[in-house]
Order: C-alpha cells, then structure tokens, then sequence
C-alpha cells in the first residue's frame, strides 16, 4: 500500500512516500520559506521523480495537530484538496504520535515524552511507550504546564526519550528532577513526513470529509474574541 | 556557507543542502530508480523549491566511495560536471564518513562501526570514535574480512555502534563474540546526503580536477581481466 504523507504542523515541511516494507522517498526542508509555496511542489516533484502520479497513491496521510495553527491548516488543506480531487482516502495523524516514531532511536520499553512548545508557558505533549518498534500511547493529546508534566511522569521509573521542537526547554525542566532523561539527536528531533506515513499506518482511514484539524486550543483571535465578550 | 551535498553510494541516492547550523533541506529515494535517471533532477528540484540556483552553492559535496562503483561513478561525475561547469570548489568525503555521523544517535565515547556489503565475504569498513557530537577516525577506509573486523574490535570496551547496509550482517557476526554491540535503527542506519554535508564541513575543499573516486578495490571487469592475464 503506498502511502503519500504530509507534515507542515512547525517550521519545517516535508512530503514522504512510504510502503509496507517502510521509506521509498522522502523530501523535507526547513527553510523558513512559508509551507503553502513549498508543500505541493515538493510533493508534485518527489512523485515525478519516483515516475507515479497522484492516482497510484492509496491512502494520503497528514499530521492534523497540534501545532502552529497556519502549518496545520496547510497541511490539512493541501490533503483536502488533493483527496477530494483524486477521491483518495485520508488518514489525519496526531502531529505527537507522527513524531513518536523518532523513538526509535530509543531503547525498547522506553518512554517517548513528544512536545511541542504551545507558547503561553505550555506545551503539547503526549507519552508513548516503545513496544516491538511501535509508540503505544500511554496518554491522550494535550497543552498542558511543564508542572503538570513533572507530575504525571515522576513515578516512571524508565529511561524517558524527548522528542520534538520543545523537547530542549523541557529536557532542561526535567533535568531539575533527576529523571533519566534523553534528548533525541538533533535529525531524529522533529516530526516528519515519514513519521506521519508510519502512523497511518495503524491509524483508521477516513474519508475527505471527515479530516479536520486538531488544534486543542482557541486560536489567538477566537481567544481575545472571547475575552473581549465574556471578560478574561 | 552553503553546502549542496549528493550521496549515491548505495542503493538508495539523496541530496541535501546544509549551512552551519544543520540541514535546510533533504530529498531521499530508496526507490531502485537508477541514480542516473533520479540524481541530477532532485537536486535542481531542491534548490528551485528553495528559490535558488547552483550559483548561491558555496560548496559542492559527494560521497566519493567506497560503495557501488556504478554508484560512486555517478555521484562523483555530477559534481564533476556541475562544479566544472560552475566553477565551484567540491570536497570529495569518504562514503564511510558520511554515514558516521548517523552516530549522532550513539552515546559519546562510543565506538562507529561503519560497515558496507562488499561481497566477496568482505565489508568496507572504518571505525570512529564519537567525540563532542564529532565522529574522529580510528582508522582507514578498507575492504576487510569479518575476521580481521573481530581481531580489531576484541580489544575495545565501550558499547559499539553499527551502521550502514552491512550492519544487520554485521550485528549478527559480532554478537557472537560478546561485544557490546547496538545496531543503529533503520531510520538512522544508511548513509545520506546530510552526513556527507557534514563531513564536509571538516574536511579540505578540492579543485574539481582534484576530485576522484575511491574504489579500495578493483572493479569485477579488472579483476576478472588480471585473472585471465596473470592467473588467479
């Protein structure tokens, strides 16, 4: 089964190609250049180049959030777009579980702590534990403080692998609490294309209509809509 | 500095282009497309997704070997041709090198075994120290049996990193003495365009007419031509 994967949901954006057998092709950048000038072309050409069109992919996966709110909103659209075009099914992957895959890297029975920075003192995280290969969720999504972090993991008493682009504020948070912390290597730090196409892997299809962002917070406008009629 | 990296030693062929503070960009393919056919276009791809042209590259870097002769043949000759033609200087980096630096995921102090399927019951092979992030060599690129692998490695006692398409056979070979041997995940086992940008970071720039691939040994047609020439 091939499957087409997309990641914009932070800086960088990749597209990647993947069969059961695992990584055919992937393309990623993280240049600063705005994902919706960069995502469909690489996409257009890594497919070009591997001589397929978009009619021989069967199943098109993106990370759905969190995230930036722009990046995923990209993401998601670009997906739309193609699927509804090509009548593909989709596959919207959490950003967290899509980055979990960096694990790895990490010893079997490890836990993989995935964050991002959410800004506003939080984090979106989830935990993973490394079994056969595979990050099995321990947890669901969520933006949540590093205190309540250090709560929920004090008790773990295994080796704990962080990933993603908050991963070095909160190895150095956790540091303070003598965990046996990890941080993953600068290239198996962020989500990518490929950790998406793993994901969806064992995540359930859906189709065009049923793909919508994850943001689990209020956008910024909608936050300061909300406290201009309700008050803080 | 800008440094536009090509790797095609193996099986699977890459681009990436780097600066100093990492990567910008990547595009793999473990397709079994020919190099010939996928190379040259992911690159110019690459650097149009990215708005720039071969004229913003400071530096043009390839994996020079060892590997597949047809491989290496076709990663050194497109710099050859691009640098010549752009009047660019180019760092041919040893294809061992390159894949160290996948020891990244390694723990400091740990030994890099880098190792390539040479047939004929040998590996290419070299051996690192990871030293601050940096893979330091121990010793030279060579064609070895697992024989003399084992013979060179008995006497080290520090947790041994295995990379690159003969570490799977490697691991096994090895895990039959003892050594404390990790094999490197799948994502992080092969030698890319990234790792060879990075090695080129370290390692002295060359006029183009300088640069040349590192076979270690004869081709088959070579040695096939001294056996009927000078016997076996």
């Amino acid at each position: 089964m091939l499957i087409l994967g997309f990641e914009s949901s932070a800086k960088s954006a990749s597209v990647a190609l993947c069969d059961e057998n695992g990584l055919i092709s992937q393309y990623f950048q993280n240049s600063g250049l705005t994902h919706s000038r960069t995502l469909l072309p690489m996409a257009e050409d890594m497919l070009k180049n591997l001589g397929l069109t978009i009619g021989d992919i069967d199943l098109i996966a993106v990370s759905c959030g969190p995230g930036s709110f722009t990046g995923v909103r990209i993401g998601v659209s670009v997906v739309k777009g193609l699927a509804w075009a090509c009548d593909k099914p989709v596959c919207g992957v959490s950003t967290l579980l899509a980055m979990a895959y960096n694990g790895v890297c990490a010893h079997e029975g490890s836990i993989i702590c995935c964050v991002m920075d959410a800004r506003r003192e939080q984090f979106y995280n989830a935990l993973f534990i490394m079994r056969d290969g595979i990050p099995v969720r321990l947890c669901e999504d969520r933006a949540i403080g590093a205190d309540k972090l250090v709560e929920d993991i004090k008790n773990i008493n295994k080796p704990i692998f962080i990933v993603g682009d908050g991963a070095s504020l909160c190895y150095n948070t956790l540091n303070n609490f003598e965990f046996r912390t990890v941080l993953a290597p600068e290239p198996m730090r962020y989500q990518t294309a490929w950790g998406v196409c793993m994901a969806a892997r064992r995540e359930p299809q859906q189709s065009v209509h049923e793909l919508l962002p994850v943001y689990l917070r209020l956008s910024q406008a909608e936050r300061e809509r909300q406290e201009r009629i309700f008050g803080k």
